[in-house]
């Protein structure tokens, strides 16, 4: 399938028309210094020099890189949990996700056991649409499977949520058993939808956490050793046999170590389809962090735990030679003082730490300065890391992922000089925390336009809420 | 370094104009309908609809894929061997590159130890300058390091020739020694140049060959049992430990086999730089072809060897995860008929059979009816593996590697429509045989353009002797 | 803990004597030639020249190897299967295994979901006490773990029973789950018992196999593809997993591929203490044999698997770099013409055919003919393979496993030159068929003895039924 | 072969007769308590209790652990180095093994380039006999291959010296060129010798260090970067893989570090027959002893280098799991004061620091100390990998490296509750130094005998210098 661009050649000259200016455009493939004509929502030209007489606005990049819109296949936001709910709602999220440069997110649908699938993907829905002002798609959970919930789930993918996400950690709450996973993979493959999946092996960690607990070890620094690398490891073998099995496409969402990788690229020598997402706090952060006094390491909670500092160097070899495919955030954004509270010893334990590291507002300029400031990836890995990728995995491409002719207009003008310093007084996320307080950044978006509307200058949102919509997907089927 | 536009700007509407119309413009990420207008030898214009008033000539290529020219990494055409040459020159070699969709040549130059390297590489480009058909560079082969011989190199990559090339076989003859090798690779460190390798041990296979000639096992089917998995895995091994102990970049040439592959990934996933290359026959013949009786086997002697077929598979595998980033050829042109008889029993044994599957024209198509029309891969990975892998790594992207503004107008209309049957015959190839004969194919080229000159339609050389230039080339450093 | 000798000194002289003389005695790291004296049930001395005045029998060892009694550390006996049971019962298996050499038989005690945990102990036990010709010990199966189970299982430790069993496969049956699992694993640790397990992963196996019988392939042949190799990987991949966590020692049983070889080995390389057993079916057996017609191939059903002969090639491999510990049978006999054909289409189907090769008569002669006569393995591992490894795991060396002052007399004489043809003919098991029909076999005791009692002479049973005793065994602690 | 007994049957009652009484005797295979009567140089009488009437010395081994002798498979003692010698000669060093319970040692011979094998062999086995005053025997060293050299090395083969040794470090000096090294393995698997290999890779070496002489990096805490762990696994899988290609059995000394390993075990468990040694540096110190100041680190400058301690764990896993077979010493005794100050900066350099850690005298009381006493290893374990290894895989079991009728008189009787520290002061070894100075220590022998003569009682040499024999050896093939 190709984009049509009949649509394109009876684009309406009366729509709103946008020229970015003598820009670098670079994109996965591309390297080339041009003018962008966007007509409404779409990129209509890109040519040399595109005369300005009669363009509605005229963005000047000169100077700056231009890169096709950012991708977060892998975001939480309406996230009920133990009675309380995630912090962000779109508002927030997709304000702080186009602040960042990323014009599209992909949100997990977690219904519980009990709930009924297409109700809780309409619910899901029901919570962006109008609301958000970025682009939006969401992976199915399958939290139950059944010949009930096949039947909607098959409907769901014909609506264009080509990707299913199944949990092996979680017990009781939103894990599947073997039995489920495998259904869910052989629905997956019939259908062409992948399955997206969390490795961890719940029954073990469970285990794990009561022993720690029992033994008085309670504090945030008891995460890590609950869900050590082993049972990260064991859990990607464990996906990766019954994709093998079934001949089903997966991807792997936050990969944390090297055990874990190795483990994949075992099955994907052996020609299993799985492809690779790590994390931007695995790139940037470590385990110390968790260790932090004062009950400070509940914000470094997350799951997979952040890791001993060599996983890092490990990963970024990972993404150097390909192994990794995506960046994503693992969004999950709760506030230190009453959420992450609720895991705080002695009345309570680390287990009832909700788990997340808010980072959808900042993965880009965290990749960018860590990796491409760094010389540890080049501009062309950067936007494959950050966007075509995902676009490619998740049926979203070419009208995502890159820019060209035809492709929507999710444009990022990037400042490459831009010197900065995050902070929870500054970002946009609704927390009341920021992991990466004081971190200072090397670049960030200086505009930002979704489907053509210019929302974000200089760190402003400038866009509209409800301007975001569901983003058509086809199955990631070769062409 | 981006493209300057400016010259594209100033482009002289004098120029030679071109218009491609209304084809499926496929790269490495690109994926759109639209119309191509070149001037001169560049892309000045790529949108939905380009007038064609006032253009010199106007191809359609609706319905057609449209690809950027395909780069062949890895060929030999001036090529002494045993008081004869190879048989293509860059009159054949050119035209039947451009023939099969490949507008850019790496061949290799093969000085003697003896030889002054800067005199090797002037005696090669001069036997490109004025004759080839279509884009050439060079890999600057080291067959010695010493002082005199680094100044030389230094000037030749000084002069664009950013990629070395060391052989670990072909004791005696190219070989390089272990004290060689580091120097080598220290100066590419050096200078950021990178070091390609054939990797088989030489002393090893030496002993082997003569022990198995020494039992009287002379016929070409012992061509591969001389030179077994395990040899060019410990050459893949040597060789990454060079670079990792000198912080090199390396690129293997012609990988054929598992082993290899794996050796190669472990020191990936340290760290360590190295591309990995195969060639097309390994991915479409096995080693049975080389066993054919009545010498048949010897038109499939090449080094290293054909494999046993399980090994064909695995590398379609390491292609589909990304393994393996490149296809090229080694297109080593002999006839059957006088030289590979040098080789033939019972006056002579394998061991004399000037090594090479000719394939340089059929490379593309082999490709495309073996990995695309079977589903093994998509299309951007057939333009990432023929192409946009070969352009970033050896420093001709983007002005190689892709369709974009600026770039050079390598262009290859591709008809996915056309069968067809290789055979000697009709081939272009200056042999005697094909190696290919009467293989069915899906797809060809059914324009080529290269640096804007209509070189090729429907299988029939339309080009000009002598249009091809050597390739400015850049560092591969990362941006 | 050594043996005591006290009792030797004391030994009554009126005890019933036997002098086996001027044997090569050959253990794990003997070889010598000497006379052995048996005083009642252990050998009391061990000399060059024993004067055989006043001693009650004299065996001729001359020209004749002398090993200790062999173990066979995994056999089923009691057998309860879908309304039927195994065929032997220790009358006939007791006798098969001292013919063939074996003088000690580990079985499984396989307890139902429900049963109690001591009830079904001291049920097995009744079954072997006082029946048995040959010496006995229990693996403790664990089918369901909780507060009540663990009370007894600890009881069943303290009695001797140092090793428990779990299986990953036989869903609803006999597997465990995750959690029963790793407090299995903790009770071992926390004890000092071994964990042995059967690795296949019951969930994953149950869904392969309704596809397969949906798919109308219902024969023998289809046993292999509904446990693929990749299931016993993960199936060991996940069991270690649980070892780490719980720093238990393990056994892994019936190990038959190389791929759950290595990932055992990943695992012992960072120091989990497991143990890889294989049995002697996939040493000389291979998966053309489940795939003969006519039902033949039901002979032939065993989990895991009879696989391609490529593993077969790798398990000796293992074998001969000490990879793979012991050699047993998972010995389990079911008449072909009763019992095996529950599994016969189009009634029914192969997932109906009771499991098992039996082979606890030839476990010793089949690995002394297909790896010490033909050179894979020399007398030393022959011996430490099928005997003294096991004796040292399961807490019952030096008093079995090895030839020397103070150990049970269990001695087997072994005719290097015997030369014979297996047939269910024959054979004293109780089935009506043999697996290894017309197998030529090279050697086979000549004389074996338990606890003095010579029980075996030139392949007739001359022993006792009920002279067999269950062994006390100690914990495999580190001395 | 099985020794002969009729020998003992003769044993002339007028030889000299000795009684260990009442020891706990443990061998790879045995724990039991007996007394042990040796007449001249052989045991002839294992037994519970043995009149001592008329046996002219008694020792009470009471409350002892009796072990077989132990054997160095790698030492050093007649060592021209740079115009000096290593400081032991055979009166010294045999002294020292056997006061630390080693009662054989395999010395290397190291000749010349332009040496005559023969004559080196000749040399070598003459600074030992009549002086030392434990058993010795040799590896071959092979530093050149020709056809004169073939013969007088098959020569040397048949005169019982059955292993031959090649570096492939020590480029110009000892190291071989890879012909030589094919020709060697070719050799060997044609004798049935076995390879030994230092697994370095020379010329990498040669490279690293003139880097880093050139970078000022003089001092000792150089030496490990000069050879770091890749190198070595380079070297290892170089090494196997000449081995796989002639099938020959290897055995890799030395063996320093993690990747080594792994890559000797790939091999492994392709069938390859390789066998994996370690020294007892490795296991109890670490890299960050040679980066003591002031030289001091010059003490612990050996090939391969001291390592990161993770790697010490990995080495007692391999242990654990069997994967090393055994543990010897490369004692290569070097004074500090002007010895190893031949590489003291600024006048010199790391690379001309003698390499050695003298530890012939401490080896097994340090394997005890750190692997018995601390549980990683068990009694069997420890015999295995000090002594029952080692004479197996060098043709010298079972009249060494076990207690048993008819074996050499070579007896360790162990006082596990000594307690004792090391020190320059106390050591018999010929050097100023001890790199284990101030360690403490658990067991020593309290009596050693070889052959029959007490040469040691509670750490005073009570021998005879002269009374050590070339031990005849056979080919290791399997019986």
């Amino acid at each position: 399938m190709t984009p049509s661009t009949d649509s394109l050649a009876r684009a309406d000259q009366s729509q709103q028309s946008l020229l970015i200016r003598g820009g670098r455009i670079i994109t996965a493939d591309q390297d080339y210094v041009a003018d962008i004509l966007v007509r409404g929502e779409r990129i209509v030209e890109i040519a040399t020099s595109i005369p300005q007489d009669g363009v509605d606005e005229v963005i000047d990049a000169s100077g700056k890189l231009v890169f096709p819109g950012f991708i977060d296949p892998h975001v939480h936001i309406h996230l009920p949990f133990m009675g309380t709910h995630a912090k962000d709602d779109y508002d927030s999220a997709s304000r702080a996700a186009l602040i960042g440069g990323t014009t599209t997110l992909i949100e997990m649908i977690c219904p519980g056991r009990d709930d009924d699938p297409w109700e809780a993907y309409q619910r899901w829905k029901g919570k962006a649409e109008g609301l958000s002002a970025c682009d939006f798609s969401f992976h199915m959970g399958v939290t139950r499977f059944d010949a009930g919930s096949e039947t909607q789930l098959r409907r769901i993918i014909d609506d264009g949520i080509t990707s299913l996400k199944v949990f092996l950690a979680y017990k009781g709450a939103l894990g599947v058993t073997d039995t489920e996973l495998f259904r869910t993979c052989q629905l997956a493959a019939d259908t062409g939808a992948v399955v997206t999946a969390h490795c961890e092996n719940a029954d073990l960690i469970d285990e794990l956490q009561s022993q720690l607990v029992a033994q008085g070890k309670v504090g945030p620094e008891f995460h890590e050793p609950s869900r050590p690398v082993s049972v990260e490891a064991d859990g990607v073998h464990h996906f990766c046999t019954f994709l093998e099995m079934t001949g089903a496409s997966g991807y792997i969402v936050h990969t944390s170590c090297s055990p874990a990788i190795e483990a994949a690229r075992q099955f994907q020598a052996r020609g299993v389809d799985v492809t690779i997402e790590t994390v931007i706090p695995y790139l940037v952060l470590d385990k110390t962090y968790a260790e932090r006094p004062n009950f400070e390491g509940a914000k470094y909670v997350m799951s997979p735990p952040l890791r001993d500092i060599r996983h890092q160097t490990q990963l970024w070899n990972a993404i150097g030679c390909g192994t990794i495919a995506t960046v994503a955030t693992d969004h999950a954004p709760f506030d230190f003082a009453d959420q992450k509270a609720m895991g705080r010893a002695p009345e309570s334990d680390f287990t009832k730490i909700p788990n997340g590291i808010p980072s959808v507002e900042h993965r880009c300029t965290l990749l960018y300065t860590h990796g491409v400031a760094t010389g540890k990836i080049d501009l062309h890995q950067f936007v494959s890391l950050l966007s075509t990728n995902a676009a490619k995995q998740f049926g979203m491409f070419p009208a995502k992922g890159t820019i060209g002719l035809g492709s929507d207009a999710d444009i990022v003008v990037w400042d490459p000089n831009y010197r900065g310093v995050i902070s929870a007084e500054t970002h946009t996320m609704n927390t009341d925390y920021d992991g990466f307080e004081g971190f200072e950044i090397v670049g960030r978006p200086s505009v930002v336009t979704c489907r053509g509307q210019v929302s974000v200058r200089d760190g402003k949102f400038t866009g509209k809420l409800g301007h975001g919509r569901a983003v058509p997907r086809k199955l990631a089927r070769k062409s």
